[in-house]
């Protein structure tokens, strides 16, 4: 009997995202959450199947944003090109202090729109009122990895810090059988988590086999106050804790030196590379060339929106494509093949789902994003890889497939509804202009 | 009795582009080639006009872009990742060296759509075939100065230098009068052209009065051969032979240290900031904060689409804006202001045109684009300024007016059938292909 297939996709080129070449006039045919075939001429072969054919399109693996905080959309553009210190105390902590569960809901959810509409199709999400972007995950149909921050001070969802275990543990309760949403432990940082909660979370964090993701050595003013602490870098801080390890996700590692490094690789540490967000907030750029030399497992993250100020990751793999041809003066550095495979097969080992996600190859779950090619500025194209990083941008990607289920088709986003959310934002927008 | 209105453009936001504040629910009104009127109301003042009418528009001045190669549009992702030389000898030049009219025709409206689309009005562009670039330009509707480059070498347009200077003398009295095209003369760089021949440009230049466009200080090997060879730097250099003067339009000036930054300064060279190309070239950062310190005029530039790969002045003015940031570890360094007076006011200056475009004032030149704002990476709104370099995108333009002439209505350009010209710009890249 002829197996059921759902949905088929077919375009001109199809880039497999593991390494493999560049495939022509191919189509990749979904039964329910899994690639089940790819091949020729599939729509013939499964003609009851839905039909997404884009004649100039080209077929690639949904990008995998490792690091965000989805939420800090209501920050976009409320202060820019200032010193971090005037930046976080006097305009983003007094807004964050007055944040709530709907502000967050729908601020999470404008970054839903925004993800699928430039081929994002899982995101790795730090935050406050995790729950709140949990809900908007699940009614956006991405992908998420996703946990409630947690640090020394009081924090405006859960107060205390022993509500915030309790808060967690809940989080692991609700969604443990979710097929979408993986829930992760997240000390924020070491400069605003002391010793004993770096190691309290990371219990929890293995008590739950799941990940812990954190900020580390993302600038110099982290490095001198843990040096002055602790009398160590942050990552020797992590380890002297007995918490560096495989299941670590480091989000920026931008000041990290070759000490540093070696301890991030012998303990097969993550590190999510952000450098839109590096360069913008003044951090510097991390060595991640050296880093990838390492064998170090590297993911592509956008941060949040406030220091960026998009979610865009085609916008982060232009960057990370050039930032270190200029910082090395080797237009060698980091080669467009590396980017997309932080953007995307990176992504997916950081977040240990290799084996799931992050390419198109049979019996994987069906992420599939199809991009428009037919444009003056992808135009002519000799290396489809290249153009992916350094002339595409979001808005070029027209169709999206998460999970086997079509979340957006010819730009049109079938989950949400755009518009309505847009304009929930904006009137969001207005309320925090208000109370800043 | 009335002044006859040819159109009136309305929307949520204009920015002037002058250093004035963001002006709300506003319009302006065009009468032939030039702004007639900004203010409310306007569409009811003037029914008979055409209406370009946005609800959630934002209404700015065109983009100035005031370095590009606009026929390398053929190269673009041809070959990337690669040492300077071997990219330049093994895959650039073969190509160049069998470039003809067609091709040039070809690439230029390609790029001039791309450009379109991407809200670029002006362009200041160096090439071989300027006649080709020219004729192009003209069917676009796009205002353009541009002139053929000239070096030691033949060239596949002209053969001899002899018949360079002639073909450049064509060129002057081919567009003396065209309301849209001014000729400039393109010495290439200080180590491709003699000294004599640096000079002979700038007697021609001044015969015309016309400005010195040329390649300056663009990398660390340009500063070595130029002080191996004539024992200074490339700034000093044309500062020897007598032709750095205000006519000079320096691209690139990445390698210029406090000397060669107070020559440019003292004789008011206007410099153009390519940083994209810059950084993928592993070339460097130039030090444009520091020229901007010393009064220096300073436009934006894409360079050619093969060091970029596009010619989308929002994705280098998002760059332009992080980039000295992370060089210089402070979050101050160009801010979103100064960016953008670069890639508007700035430009215009640096061409000798700031009393007609770069702003939007009654009396100048009606080149104006529409951003469509009511989308999900641009929301919520605090700063208008702030969303057009750090969120926006080339895609959100949506109207594009030159010279008072709409020439992109809804993202449709209404003087060049695109559909046709992507299609030809692709058989061209086949064609590369095989002749590689």
């Amino acid at each position: 009997m002829q197996p059921e297939v759902d949905l088929v996709i077919s375009g001109k080129y199809l880039v497999p995202g593991n390494g493999a070449d560049t495939v022509f006039n191919t189509a990749v045919a979904v039964q329910g959450e899994r690639i089940y075939e790819i091949g020729e001429d599939l729509e013939r072969k499964y003609p009851e199947a839905q039909h997404l054919s884009s004649p100039y399109g080209l077929i690639m693996p949904g990008l995998v944003n490792a690091h965000s905080h989805a939420a800090m959309s209501c920050f976009r553009g409320l202060a820019d090109d200032l010193p971090l210190m005037v930046w976080l105390q006097e305009h983003i902590f007094p807004v964050e202090a007055q944040l709530n569960s709907e502000m967050v809901f729908i601020s999470t959810l404008l970054s839903t729109c925004e993800m699928i509409k430039s081929g994002t199709t899982t995101f790795n999400d730090m935050y406050l009122f995790a729950e709140d972007v949990a809900r908007a995950v699940a009614q956006s149909g991405m992908r998420a990895w996703l946990g409630e921050v947690l640090y020394d001070f009081p924090s405006p969802n859960y107060g205390e810090l022993e509500n915030g275990f309790a808060y967690t543990e809940n989080l692991f309760a609700a969604y443990a059988d979710n097929p979408l949403i993986e829930i992760t432990v997240n000390p924020h940082a070491v400069y605003t988590c002391s010793p004993e909660l770096l190691q309290q979370t990371k219990r929890i964090a293995e008590q739950h086999d799941a990940l812990y993701h954190i900020h580390l050595a993302e600038n110099q003013d982290e490095v001198a106050t843990c040096t002055e602490r602790y009398g160590c870098s942050p990552v020797q801080h992590l380890h002297n804790l007995g918490v560096l390890d495989s299941q670590v996700v480091a989000a920026h590692c931008v000041m990290v030196n070759d000490q540093a490094i070696a301890l991030l690789a012998d303990n097969q540490v993550r590190v999510v590379h952000c450098p839109e967000s590096n360069m913008k907030l003044a951090s510097g750029t991390a060595p991640i060339p050296v880093m990838l030399e390492k064998g170090i497992t590297v993911g592509l993250g956008t941060d949040g929106s406030a220091s960026n100020n998009d979610v865009d990751m085609f916008g982060e793999m232009n960057t990370a494509a050039k930032i270190h041809k200029a910082v090395q003066l080797d237009p060698t550095a980091m080669n467009a093949a590396a980017v997309l495979h932080a953007a995307t097969m990176g992504g997916a080992q950081l977040l240990g789902a290799g084996a799931e996600i992050g390419s198109l190859e049979v019996g994987k779950k069906a992420d599939i994003i199809v991009l428009d090619m037919n444009q003056p500025h992808l135009t002519p194209l000799y290396n489809p890889l290249s153009h992916l990083v350094y002339a595409a941008r979001g808005g070029d990607v027209v169709h999206s497939v998460i999970n086997g289920k079509v979340v957006m088709e010819n730009r049109k986003i079938t989950t949400l509804d755009e518009e309505e959310i847009v304009a929930e934002m904006s009137s969001l927008g207005r309320h925090i202009r208000q109370i800043r």
